[in-house]
């Protein structure tokens, strides 16, 4: 319950003429980590918006370690790290198939804000998602 | 007053392992290239937006003739081909600076639409811009 | 055999303020479409390069129908429809998860180059998957 | 001489639904600016590899404040953090056309690797150029 593991093929318009995936893109993998990791547990981004509340990125940090190359099979890990008031921070791991090293790290918060952008609380259908998992990982 | 040419730089993003520019992002020349029209003749794109009036591309051929490679600087000469009820078409070329040889060739048609997606007549401000044009070309 | 349906989850940053797939990004879903029709057959297109021949883009053609939107879970048939003595044509059809209603038709013809750019013959091994493909499709 | 300024135009592909640019879209951004930084100092990032020196980057961070929208000008300011062995660490700031807060806050690292990926000291014309800033910096 506490992760969700997502797989993406690395296609060729992804990798960049050092033959490697581009750094840039990583963050649609780690959008579409991040959308199955909802929708795993029931809910989906779509929904969230549906509601009214929007959850732009406002944070992000991503460590490069090592390169995935094209046609690479990925796999990304995406855990919540932290739930606030208004936020969400989740992290994620890239690995290759069938490797242990982590290729990359990062983390991203995504704030909940009304269409006007103003910050508001983190939905308690949301929330509940979350601390589910928190609950599970502090045992 | 016929055309518009806009320049862009390939950035390292745009060019894939074989060291060219990536099909696909042709195609933000062209939408970059098309609001530079657009803009050059007293309009923006965001204003016939506002004015309820969206115009999505319905039909698009390219033919990649030569590849353009990182770091060069391309111009996309941009003209009106048509305007019909409730379609545009547009003509791209796009070349790198200092070259006559046509790299890319390429059509847009672009359709008017309400925001419900119902077809709608060409707005007589935008027919104005592209039908001057026509004229210019004829005349 | 004759063709092979690969499936994309549409993401949010392939959605644009029309609250639709930007038209460019279908490049990426028909990219991903063909790998797997090779992969598919036992073959990946990075053992093409390996072995010399690369395939760029050469002609583009695109009917953009209907809209799809975020969240959306795609269908992408492909298909190939022509093979010449140094290219081959694919086609493409993209339905919406659950429904008949084709909302883009698209082709795009690859031509065998050298890593040096000069055309050269589709390669036996690439041959016999398509030619099997006419083939029975003949009957 | 201590920084460079760069303008892109926001594009209707770079918006999502949320109407603002994609979060993934500024690296496009931030590498532009850091390209146009070595140009604007008589060098390229091209001769930079063709000289046998890959610099990928290694590490990011990214804080986004307010949102940018389509067709805004954006203004990205690039600047050099840090000079290391076999690193060079950048700054951004983003802001709109005509204001003065700032948009988007950002760092990256880029290592300096041979071809085959093992870590190398950045060439000395790089630093030369780097260091030459730091100087003037720190007056």
């Amino acid at each position: 319950m506490q992760e969700t593991q997502a797989s993406v093929r690395v296609l060729y318009g992804d990798v960049d003429r050092m033959g490697v995936v581009h750094h840039g893109h990583y963050f649609r993998y780690f959008e579409f980590a991040r959308t199955e990791f909802l929708r795993n547990r029931g809910m989906t981004y779509a929904s969230v918006e549906d509601s009214g509340v929007i959850m732009p990125v406002v944070d992000a940090t991503v460590r490069y370690i090592a390169p995935a190359r094209y046609d690479d099979l990925l796999h990304i890990r995406v855990s919540v790290a932290e739930v606030k008031q208004v936020s969400v921070e989740f992290n994620y791991e890239v690995r290759r198939d069938g490797e242990d090293k982590v290729l990359v790290r990062a983390t991203t918060r995504l704030a909940c804000c009304t269409r006007e952008g103003r910050p508001t609380r983190v939905p308690d259908e949301v929330r509940a998602l979350f601390t589910r998992d928190e609950l599970a990982r502090r045992g």
